[in-house]
């Protein structure tokens, strides 16, 4: 069949119009702001004694000349600054601070200081290598950098109305546009995506075209020429990693044209800041086939290389995607990052079609994956997102290395904490779409929302009870009588689902995932009831790391055992399929509680005194308790699993030979 | 309960009295003299087209002066020759050939030309830090280099009589004596460890007793100082690989003295060269407290490091042992040169305590890793053994890079090939030991073999069935009348064990693991029967990787699953460990045929379209069939499984819980 390509003409919601007031979100927009951002401040301006220094606003203090000393720690130093300032530009939005505000202004004119006569940014080269500039696209990160310094700026200018971040930004993507422009840049691309979408985000900010047209022109570039394996042999090239591997094209999506290609490969962030790119550009310029590459690599990756957690990114070697069903559970990287960037990506696809489904999926990485990747502290994090955790195997100097059983406190390459916190102040963006007479409701967050009906200013309340009950009331409120549509995700996981208006159930076609309710008047109400028990969840069994096991989902959460609750060797449990899951709420969890759900099955007992046997582990029944994912390692540390063996026999009851 | 440190005075019987003729083992000796030696010599002088390189005559003909260039490959590059060497003077032993030993003589000379005045012999050092020696034992391997001439040095003056090799070596090794005993190496260790047991050798083939107290010294300082550690800030110091982490003292054994190290830790070849030399000198010294190290470390590696087919090492980052029970099956390494080395360990533990049990270990590693290691066709390798394997995912680049699904034809870094040539060329040693009045039978290995029973010379004739059945003759036939004992081992997967002589049972103490048979007269013949049917194994539930699975495993031979028997998607069988488990020779399997396992179970379908459903897969019935382990990869490229699930549902009759 082939898929509807028109493409909707939704917009976002300006986060200012959106007053977020939710049981369960409430903690994590305060967390960014009484917490994550302070603490990430201190990080910035190493003052965090006993973590790892982040020398970011040392760099920039540095290349501005205010500062002796050198550049230090990784060439995309400068991103952790970026994403901080954008981070607090959301923040901005639903919490003013004016000392907050302050602060960021100081550091924009710091930014502006580091910032070259010709608008180059990037306190690596201006540092190291002054008067080069792009002389390392594989590796060297500026355009990543100030891919990232244009998202905050754009952030900074949307919420606060200043306009010094978005000018110094224009000036440093003026630069790119005329370099990228030049002969001998006329096949150049970047080496980590994430410019593309940035310059996006500035046309539509400052409405200068120009911006999307470069945008448009990498994404067509890529994989059409081999500018980053031959790179190292041009003239002006400059060394940053001292990689003596060939480049490998599909590690940044270069190894053919992006329209032709149906499979994510390589580097998952890199992939998913591309394809995010892909999709505001197909939108932009109404190109489907960039929308049909869009779908392709969406199928692939949730058909067959994500996560059951929405996590991406099977090797840890490369941060990268490998190939379908690969995904095991204790080496993988899931890179906080690339949920977030799966999460983004799915978003646009959602606001261009008009599929629920890509909000499916934006739920399941921003709830599980994401949330997982920072503690209840707001003060520690993750980077990698493992299913499955031994903590004396994540031994450094191993295959494991990468994969840590606590979460940290800062990392010498810290993309994963400011991008977190830049995606959770900036929640309310996945709420809602607006269409030209249609409100949207994509996720059900309880709070007050402001937008339009056919041109008419309403405010949208929800009240939600979501994610551990499947129940939610949306009340539209308009000045004038309106008509108009409002439009209600269903979301994959909801059973039963009774919309009720007035307590009497309504009927509503459903399109795409949505169902549609006509709104007249000045007043709408509704409320969404649907069962979502938890439930046992398997996977092709082509995913070998999986077959013959499954794992618990309430709802959009996805469950996993942890030691703390279940004891040491949770690989020798198994769960009676037969047996049902009881829920019960439990508010001894870390972050206020939550709901645990609880399985029967067995334990395998040991009782030979060897490490191999002919004798069979003999199975003793016991509890199997799981625990929300995005809460796992908030106690103390302790193995954890999201896949569990399931047996009974009943599932073996068609035997298909004749007794012994 | 303390262990009897009594140690035994066992010797090992010299090569050229042993005729192994078996129908297993005759495949295999007769691949390395009418293939490997042949096919790895030319690829030692680069003759293979489609190869990679060795470079190592090259190297030694350019130290030598008889060649322009300059070093190529691996620092280590010279034991390629040296490891040819010697299983070219064990494959004489069994099958003289002039011309071998000719062009064996010549390469002798050559390695005479390319030593230095002092007796240093290193191509790597010589090439390109001429007049350096010695100034980077971290990773520079000239010990270890040194160590493989040496044992090639022993095994060719031992079977032909001729010195010059040996010569070359002893001036090698007074050098290494020299400078090991000058202040400024005063605790200086080897980085790689070989030397050690190669230098007691040497002290036996020359009863030069200053070479064994030089392997003594090195034993000693291992673990009590950082000489590893701090070597690079020595002046001396020459960078080989430019590895910018600091020494990991564990990767070389070096972390603690070796009497109080208890777990296998770090590079499995390195620490197990090392373990071997301590058997060694515990034996000659009588020095018990190395003899209880040797001990823990083997119950530390072979009940909570070892995979089921002797396969050590888990870690493909750093070649390396990690932690107790994590053995992933299909990111492990398992590394050739390890089981080879574990073989080593086994061998002279057994000689040492007379304790049946580590032959079982060494008989195990060579006839599952060891021999899987090596094609059919003699001209393809393994280097990493893994325990399951879907090709797809071993892609270049990922965490999977260092699995292989097929065997290749050379390694840049080739230590692996001629290892096994040189093991595989001297099975013999594995066979035996000399007693006083004893001969000690190892592994039940056809063939007529010359040993001494109370100093009267006697043919030991040997007429066995293994490994697929329990049965074998032993005849010992002595020119004049004798009095001694017959120690027969009992194979720990024996089952009703019966030994007969001239069809009488007869009923023998068994002592550590050996049946002893008083032997009189002048001819003696006893015959051993019992059963090893196919079992299948269960591995301690600690195991995280083989929870819930199991395998199978007949006599001495660890068997797998393939794609070419049983399809695509292994992970997705099942087996039921209720249903029996046939046996079925199968002529047409790869080395001449093989007993193949069947087994009854089921294989899992997916009947939903997505990856991830709360639709249980469903059973359906199905045969498995499993064949040898060493034979895996023989046929076309596929899926391999040592592991299966199993289930049925009688395992967990005793549920516990009442009916819903």
């Amino acid at each position: 069949m082939k898929p509807d390509n028109t493409m909707k003409n939704l917009k976002y919601l300006p986060l200012n119009r959106l007053h977020i007031d939710d049981a369960f979100w409430n903690r994590y927009t305060a967390l960014v702001t009484g917490k994550i951002l302070p603490y990430q401040y201190r990080t910035l301006n190493d003052l965090l004694p006993d973590a790892e220094p982040s020398h970011s606003v040392h760099n920039l203090r540095v290349a501005a000349g205010l500062e002796e000393g050198t550049f230090q720690g990784y060439v995309f130093q400068d991103t952790d600054v970026a994403k901080w300032l954008e981070a607090v530009a959301y923040s901005l939005s639903y919490e003013p601070d004016p000392q907050l505000e302050q602060t960021a202004d100081e550091m924009i004119r710091l930014i502006g200081q580091a910032q070259e006569e010709n608008g180059y940014l990037d306190t690596y080269f201006s540092i190291l290598h002054p008067g080069k500039q792009f002389c390392n696209l594989k590796e060297g990160h500026e355009l990543y950098t100030a891919g990232h310094f244009i998202e905050a700026a754009v952030a900074y200018y949307q919420v606060t109305g200043k306009t010094e971040f978005l000018k110094i930004m224009c000036a440093c993507a003026d630069n790119i546009c005329r370099v990228f422009h030049q002969p001998e840049y006329q096949d150049a691309v970047p080496g980590h995506e994430e410019i593309e979408l940035a310059l996006c985000k500035l046309a539509d900010a400052t409405g200068n075209e120009s911006y999307r047209q470069m945008a448009l022109e990498f994404i067509n570039r890529r994989g059409c020429s081999d500018y980053l394996s031959r790179e190292h042999t041009l003239e002006r090239y400059v060394d940053v990693w001292h990689d003596r591997n060939p480049y490998l094209p599909e590690y940044g999506q270069a190894h053919a044209p992006v329209r032709e290609q149906s499979t994510a490969e390589g580097h998952a962030v890199r992939a998913l800041y591309l394809y995010s790119a892909m999709a505001d550009l197909a939108l932009a310029y109404g190109d489907t086939s960039l929308l049909d590459a869009c779908r392709r690599l969406y199928d692939n990756i949730t058909q067959k290389r994500m996560y059951i957690t929405g996590g991406v990114g099977s090797s840890g070697t490369l941060e990268r995607f490998t190939t379908n069903y690969d995904l095991p559970n204790d080496t993988n990287y899931s890179e906080s990052c690339a949920s977030i960037a799966l999460a983004m990506f799915c978003l646009r696809m959602a606001r261009m079609t008009g599929e629920a489904r890509y909000m499916d999926t934006a739920e399941l990485a921003l709830m599980n994956t994401v949330l997982s990747g920072v503690a209840q502290d707001g003060e520690r994090f993750f980077y990698v997102n493992p299913l499955e955790v031994i903590p004396s195997a994540c031994m450094p100097a191993t295959d494991k290395a990468h994969v840590k059983p606590v979460r940290q406190k800062w990392f010498g390459c810290a993309c994963c904490p400011p991008n977190i916190a830049r995606t959770l102040a900036s929640l309310g963006t996945y709420i809602f779409f607006q269409g030209e007479d249609s409100v949207w409701v994509n996720l059900y967050i309880s709070g007050r929302y402001e937008a339009e009906l056919s041109g008419v200013p309403v405010v949208v309340q929800m009240d939600s009870h979501l994610p551990y009950h499947g129940l939610a009331t949306v009340t539209v409120t308009a000045s004038r009588p309106v008509r108009g549509r409002l439009l209600l995700r269903v979301p994959d996981y909801a059973e039963h689902l009774q919309v009720t208006q007035g307590g009497q159930p309504v009927s509503l076609p459903v399109e795409k995932g949505y169902a549609v309710l006509p709104v007249e008047g000045t007043q709408c109400q509704v409320q969404l009831r649907f069962q979502m028990p938890a439930r046992l969840i398997y996977a092709d069994p082509r995913v070998a790391a999986d077959a013959g096991k499954c794992a618990v989902k309430k709802g959009p959460l996805v469950y996993c055992l942890e030691e703390a609750d279940n004891g040491a060797n949770l690989a020798g449990l198994w769960i009676d399929p037969e047996r049902p899951l009881t829920e019960r709420w439990d508010d001894s969890l870390p972050g206020g509680g939550a709901m645990a759900v609880t399985g029967e099955g067995w334990g395998l007992c040991w009782e030979s005194d060897t490490l191999y046997s002919t004798q069979m582990p003999r199975p003793a029944p016991c509890r199997l308790r799981f625990v929300p994912y995005f809460l796992w390692g908030n106690r103390e540390e302790g193995e954890m699993s999201v896949w569990v063996r399931y047996g009974s026999g009943t599932e073996f009851s068609a035997r298909g030979f004749p007794a012994p």
